[in-house]
């Protein structure tokens, strides 16, 4: 990576921070035979529709390359959140269908695939060395947290925390679903039992909610999960078209991985940082010095 | 309602369409008391923190009644899509934990709370009635679709179609989960399973991605899904503090609903097709007349 | 005036501030007939090729009454700015080519047409007087001051201060020109002489370059000016074509001013403090508390 | 110059066009004493302020060097825009105080200085060599045009074609002052005079109104004029401040023109192009294919 613009003399200037990450490790060569398939579970397709042309090359701003960026930007956020008393967390609650609590989300950073729980480790291994075997691939579910984040982030209507944490994660190719708080559960839930009742020193009883209350920060903590999909890319053979429309097969070669975690956990937690960030800058503007 | 601008001789100008729309059936005195509580599950206290006074009449710009807006703008942009053949549709899955499949979702606006399965209902109303008979309250599952979207809608990275909707679900106060195509589900499948095969004739042999891919629009129909958590003003007694920190016991009357449905399914609608919308506009500067 | 939101109990709440100005005194009438012809100088005939049709009463979104709302907000950020020590002045320099020096901006707002040097009235209301005579209309130049804005508004390359005060005063109808400082006359200025030395306790030894370097404020007084052309409806008669393209003529009755001075003034005033209160709330997001 | 993303094949592919032209000509010992002077009629100042630091090796993103992607990102604008039959023209009007007018603008790209008429060069060099032997430095005026804009382009109120383009010059280090059509000329005139009576066929008797009315391109030329102050680094001494504020002289030696002019002409025809071709992409938006 090379810095080219926003740093003088060990500090950021205000100017943007803008950097250049040369993809050393491509082999274009491995893309040749694609440019004239689509490949499914992939936007080649819909970029072709979209803009009429393409880059088979690794699929261009839609190859997973692109959150190397994101993650380049998400660790100055985190140091510029850091800085407030914000830490964000990452765990994985399951891969491939086995699921796991999280004991410990500020551990969790420190185990293999980033794992909820240290003793579900062995079982995902096992489920992802069989998939290996069946040259397909696998999914899982990503717990992001941030700790320390004041009351008072976020804007009313559309620019509520919750909708801007939504988008930032969505955005994240493989991601096809989001909650916060209790998520999806909460639609089972009584009112009585989803509410967290207030307590005094602007504490809560429990934090179904998520750390947002109407779009807005609460100071509880915020707690998100995002559904990653399995990688689309497989080394077994799959129904297509090529460009023309004819029916055809392929086989994603390349080097290819099984599981997209724990590769995007740095990515979901970085776009946490960038959101939070973004907010706390500007909730900012209406504070007198 | 009264339409205050934009419109001429029955055409829309090109001028932004203001409309007012009075809150004719109001009674702040149902908030008097409600000045000095924080209301659980509600957005008093993090207003609270954030701009260091609020408007306890009835929440404010956090209220439930500012998604009449939505509504109203989502009615227009849905003329607008249908001049382009796209039709939104959408259907409830799931009250009070009590689930069902969606048979046919574009007849499903003309059902008791939109069901998705018009068998569903009883159980409903009975589920329904006996939370009421406790005080409480109940969330649910909505599913919303669009058909006919075109490919080539939405932006790459951060202006991804998946994205910019998850937002604009999550935006609308009581969602706390989105989810697009297989969704959660996606998590546990595998790459095989997951992965729509392409057919010849831009068609594709499941919609598991839900319409997107790689966050430009596919020409498969959009499926969204959001969850739907209970409504917090419950007739029943919830643990509180006061403005002044000091422990309370609140009891929120007014005139509230049990469920949030079926009230919320238009708004999901509309936020999805000023989206999409939004999107369409966007491509057409791609586009030579 | 009707408020519609954003006040509770004499504050702001930081919803919107909405307000309803009707227009109790038009005469749509006036306008039946120009309909069909495109007054010259007016926005008609470029709204009817931008739009494929117009609303013919006044001018809608074109007429110079949309500045009321400019106005309206102006008034709150000069109210925000002042809370801050800064303070907008402005003073008519010439009409009708008859041109003063202002004397003292901070009283200017108290003479006829708000005039730099109040000896200069009596000849601009011979002028005025003459050309009314002559069913003919005026235009002129007029200054606007920000005093005691801070050293550091404004963002580097397209968010410079001065290109964002250069739109907000050229989106004003009727403004043709825009300088600040020495504007014009600096291109005719040795670069010694326009350079402002800096002295010590961050003062200038003059202003030529009217309070911004580089885009950013500098702490001396923001000096701009504006050219604003004469009224083009006049009661003389002028060539022009119908909607059909056919040659007409056209005579612009109403109630129409012979000079947009003063009633321009207080809406650049307001542009200048709306531009000048978002910069000074941006920077806010730099500064910690 | 080399280029990053944005092309596949000799065709864009929709995705940025990110270029990066390393300064290979910097010295920034040339800036080393300079790091503790504050240069007069520069930015040093106001970005010490506002930053807090400043980066002193030229003066970062206010220098002059950052026009280089405007000139670039013109260049691209243009290609788009010719491809609609909309060209871009400029020519300098004056330097140093001596004017002339434009006799073909379509030829004076190929003229010194880009004169507007080629008669007046002899007299502007002698200007220049006068002024370089007194180590001092000038400014000028140059006029932008742009023909074959199609009616429509700019947005009412705050999104006016001429508003948008008066930033957009004014963003340019140097520009003191910008004027459309007339310009400061329509303060001086008669409404009669002032106006442009419509023609058959979508024509104008004038252009007093520089190919703008109500904001929106009128069809006509678009023309405009920028003020350029005199270049702030001159090799002649200069009263300034330390950082400290403590009172200095300084003189800036490197290697700087005498005349912002012809450098600067590119650079507004850049933005002129930027601003049409942010235009005509959003017109496009309204225009079903």
């Amino acid at each position: 990576m090379r810095l080219l613009s926003g740093m003088y003399a060990g500090k950021t200037t205000g100017a943007p921070i803008a950097f250049f990450i040369a993809n050393e490790d491509q082999r274009s060569a491995d893309y040749n035979e694609l440019a004239r398939l689509f490949r499914p579970g992939h936007a080649d397709f819909s970029y072709q529709a979209k803009y009429g042309l393409r880059d088979p090359r690794g699929g261009g701003r839609s190859s997973a390359r692109e959150t190397a960026a994101r993650v380049a930007g998400g660790a100055i956020a985190q140091r510029l959140l850091a800085s407030e008393g914000i830490n964000l967390h990452a765990c994985t609650l399951e891969i491939g269908g086995i699921a796991c609590e999280c004991d410990n989300i500020a551990t969790a950073g420190n185990r293999p695939y980033f794992a909820g729980d240290e003793r579900i480790v062995p079982a995902w291994e096992d489920r992802i060395k069989n998939v290996r075997s069946l040259s397909d691939t696998l999914g899982g579910i990503v717990q992001i947290e941030a700790h320390g984040v004041p009351a008072g982030l976020g804007e009313p209507v559309f620019g509520k925390l919750d909708a801007l944490l939504a988008a930032a994660l969505m955005s994240v190719g493989a991601v096809k679903g989001v909650e916060q708080g209790a998520g999806f559960k909460a639609a089972r839930m009584l009112g009585s039992e989803h509410n967290d009742a207030l307590l005094p020193g602007g504490r809560f009883a429990s934090n179904n909610a998520g750390g947002v209350l109407g779009g807005i920060s609460s100071g509880q903590d915020i707690v998100l999960r995002a559904a990653v999909k399995p990688i689309p890319s497989t080394a077994r053979e799959q129904k297509t078209v090529d460009t023309e429309g004819n029916p055809a097969t392929i086989t994603v070669g390349g080097r290819h991985d099984i599981c997209a975690i724990p590769r995007i956990v740095p990515v979901l937690k970085a776009m946490t940082a960038l959101v939070l960030a973004d907010m706390l800058l500007q909730q900012r503007r209406m504070e007198k010095k």
